[in-house]
């Protein structure tokens, strides 16, 4: 690696605010979002080769604690052979100490000089973390200090032999945050990485929604070209969602945390060994033991196996992320994920309301890939292939000039596009034809084959909300495009027939409008 | 095994409709709900050991192209022997062929007495399958022809020896299922074990709902005692479904058939290897290979790797399911996995409004499992936890005499049970105190500690027919305790306002109410 790429940071793919990217360390290109695994050498479970088979190319360990415990040694060998690994290795400073014990007996000057003699790839300068501090002077003392130290840093690190990293703190004052990333922009360039303070506490209270809240303040006034490291979020069930809203690499001493204490991670869901009359997953863990088995086998050996386990789960977490960006189905990930737990429902709700944020960044659409999108309640109606699609029709479609009579057809799933039913076929020529669904809205038939407009999966069960806002967006083009005369053909007994009194009640004094029961069958 | 104890079924434990049981078999007993994969000893890529090591204690073959292919060295080996299998075998009788090729050489009595002579365990009479006929006569025409040939058998089959199956047969027609249901009810006694007619068109048009419909029509009218097997729904995504309805058995040729195709299957989703950059879960092959790795390897060693990745995860899925019963979660795993697919929220919604036949067998509490039950959405109205909570407030409970005044108060989630919220201590002694929250409605401060009313989860989140359906719930508990005098707490712009607005518009000409706005901090 040249001095002059160190830290460039490559988007190579997006979806919704994610992405995936490529950070370049001394040590070779990492690929994001990333997780690196907490490493501690006086005490590692699961060995570093076993690591990098899973498919981790970067690990994390703590500077301050190798500098305690054995400096001359990590600093005569250096760090990637003191702990046996060739890849990426980033080190944190002892912020975390801090946090534990109030205060670490090494200077902010002596960390950054250590990471630099031992060769860390990506490292961290010594911070004040806010914490959990629930006193605003407390938080607002360690936004000052990290700020003053990060700006004392700029002449003592070396951003063209690694990559340095910036801490945001401020923890829940979301005001404090985004004041931190704001003066935090100012020192990008020398630093290339930004990390946020730990929301380990949050995640313990499976308080997910708040971090939503941090991530997005910041997120918000940092530049998208820099990486975002999500300090302490090592769990499966908040990683695609602070993905979708940008972070880029997590880090995590969960997965052995959990395995000591007899916990076991799924994708949705952390469980107590203890509780388990089966193992919960697929992994070769959960396949080839039961619970009885693991709890009856010596300590150590069930730990090894646990934090394996947890890892895995870790490792196909972070490929589903990829694989989802890649598709374009991040969003669908996020709305199936949260269901699995009431807590991420409300981290799911939380991203709908800041859509604006994740609209700015999604891309229109996903090169390639003519899978249909998935559509099931209410938060679908912010899938964001539907929003565009509606701010599309509002500001640059415009009916065919000739046609201010439009006849409305329920899109009915089997005839893909609509253009193929028999609806379509009685009314064709007639006037200017609209399909229209939940969720989707108005379909011109112009656009009947246009991505996604044929190709989506609907659940078409009528929740009130749905049927509602489905008709408020009919009722809106039908003003927009200025049609005299409408038509509005419904299946009774079916979602169309609600979204059509719906609709008819919206326009009813403003247009010409006719509601008409159809038979399917006949046309 | 005795003869006396073939084809028993009990029941170990139970949770909506499904439940955890064990079939007494001559190879041992076959705990439930149990997946067999189909086995081939012509083709069989992956070997029987394997099989039992992933913890498939039963397999399926077909008998008739065993008959067809080496009947005489079947017969004098056995079946067992000739597979290489000593846990459970199932044969299947031929029906597959006769739905692919018309007919079979092979006549009813032979396909009986060759299952006996080769000794399977569990067996099935040549029944006529209506497989995915439109036509109703045709479908009339197979009802019948397997009622008669089920008939007919009664003679042939040697229920001492084997478990003998009954095949349901009627296919989307449902009266016509209903009838062959009420027919085969007659028939139990030598038949233990019934099988419901192979929805395998269904599955790949992803119409799970159709399946919903056509197990639960059979359910209904068979005894809860008789074990129920759905032919050839061998994939993740619909067995929690069948399985919540009181299916106890399943067949997959599937694991090895989308292996030959390059298709994987997950819990929630079928996946082309060729459309995945990385592989989409936790087990062993997905942690170890990449898509690219694995389609470059020789096909026969790509597809024996496939197969056993669909195997890992069906079985993983089957150890979920049951996870699930003892639990008592089977509820929250349908509505997580309802969002991974839009055909599986419509199955979902199919068994929310069947949920009159999922009351009638939910068992009223899991034992010992203090476990909060998670509220989600519109669907966690229909919880059976909630429901029965609502049953039992209308048909046992009785506020106390002395009080016809009440105050609802919302339920604080930080506060558990609501008697220790600050809102209870202001309000205690004046009032018979009602805390209220979504989906569970009212809760008599009497009932605070009692099972889920302190133990949820709650996404609060204000969806429109929740908070209407949650007044209703209030308004009705209302009334039907005959309180003179309300007064509803609300804290104002949460959901409680909002609940708060729906039952004052249901109870103002009914009841003496007001509405009040609290500040939750100081009560």
């Amino acid at each position: 690696m040249s001095a002059a790429s160190v830290g460039i940071f490559e988007v190579r793919d997006k979806d919704l605010a994610g992405r995936i990217g490529r950070l370049y360390t001394p040590h070779g290109v990492l690929e994001t979002p990333a997780l690196l695994p907490v490493v501690d050498i006086a005490r590692q479970d699961v060995p570093l080769e076993t690591l990098k088979e899973l498919g981790f190319q970067a690990v994390i360990t703590n500077a301050y604690l190798l500098w305690k415990r054995m400096r001359s040694i990590v600093e005569s060998k250096g760090l990637h052979n003191i702990i046996g690994f060739d890849g990426v290795v980033m080190t944190d400073s002892g912020a975390y100490q801090i946090l534990q014990y109030g205060s670490v007996d090494i200077s902010p000057e002596e960390v950054i000089d250590f990471q630099k003699r031992i060769g860390s790839d990506i490292a961290v300068i010594l911070d004040i973390p806010t914490g959990n501090a629930r006193d605003r002077r407390q938080a607002e003392h360690s936004v000052r200090e990290t700020i003053a130290r990060a700006k004392a840093a700029l002449k003592a690190i070396d951003p063209e032999r690694r990559v340095w990293t910036l801490p945001i703190q401020g923890g829940q004052f979301l005001d404090l945050l985004e004041y931190s990333a704001r003066e935090s922009r100012k020192l990008l360039g020398p630093y290339r990485l930004v990390a946020l303070g730990s929301p380990t506490v949050l995640l313990e209270r499976y308080d997910y929604a708040t971090i939503i809240d941090m991530v997005i303040t910041v997120r918000r006034i940092l530049p998208r070209s820099t990486p975002l490291h999500l300090f302490g979020a090592g769990h499966p069930m908040i990683i695609p969602y602070a993905v979708a809203l940008g972070v880029d690499l997590f880090d995590s001493a969960s997965y052995i945390l959990y395995a000591r204490d007899n916990r076991i991670m799924t994708e949705t869901r952390t469980y107590r060994l203890e509780d388990l009359e089966y193992m919960p997953c697929s992994t070769e863990i959960c396949t080839k033991y039961t619970p009885r088995e693991l709890l009856e086998m010596p300590k150590n050996e069930r730990v090894r196996l646990l934090a394996l386990h947890n890892l895995q789960v870790l490792a196909a977490t972070m490929r589903q992320v990829r694989q989802a960006i890649r598709e374009g189905r991040l969003w669908e990930l996020l709305e199936e994920r949260s269901h699995a737990h009431p807590s991420l429902l409300r981290a799911f709700r939380r991203l709908v309301s800041n859509i604006d944020y994740i609209m700015k960044y999604s891309p229109r659409l996903k090169g390639g890939s003519a899978r249909g999108i998935f559509l099931f309640a209410e938060e679908s109606l912010y899938h964001p292939r539907a929003v565009q699609h509606i701010e599309m029709l509002a500001k640059r479609y415009r009916r065919p000039n000739d046609l201010d009579k439009a006849v409305l057809i329920p899109i009915e799933p089997q005839y893909k596009p609509f253009t193929r039913s028999p609806l379509y076929r009685k009314w064709r020529g007639k006037a200017h034809i609209v399909g229209y669904t939940l969720h989707l809205g108005p379909v011109p038939e112009e656009l009947a084959e246009t991505y996604p407009l044929s190709q989506f999966e609907s659940s078409l069960y009528p929740y009130r909300e749905v049927i509602e806002e489905t008709a408020e967006r009919i009722a809106n083009y039908i003003l927009q495009q200025g049609y005299q005369h409408i038509t509005m053909i419904y299946i009774p007994e079916t979602w169309s027939e609600k979204v059509a009194q719906e609709v008819g009640k919206r326009l009813k004094e403003r247009v010409e409008i006719t509601l008409q029961p159809s038979n399917p069958a006949t046309g």
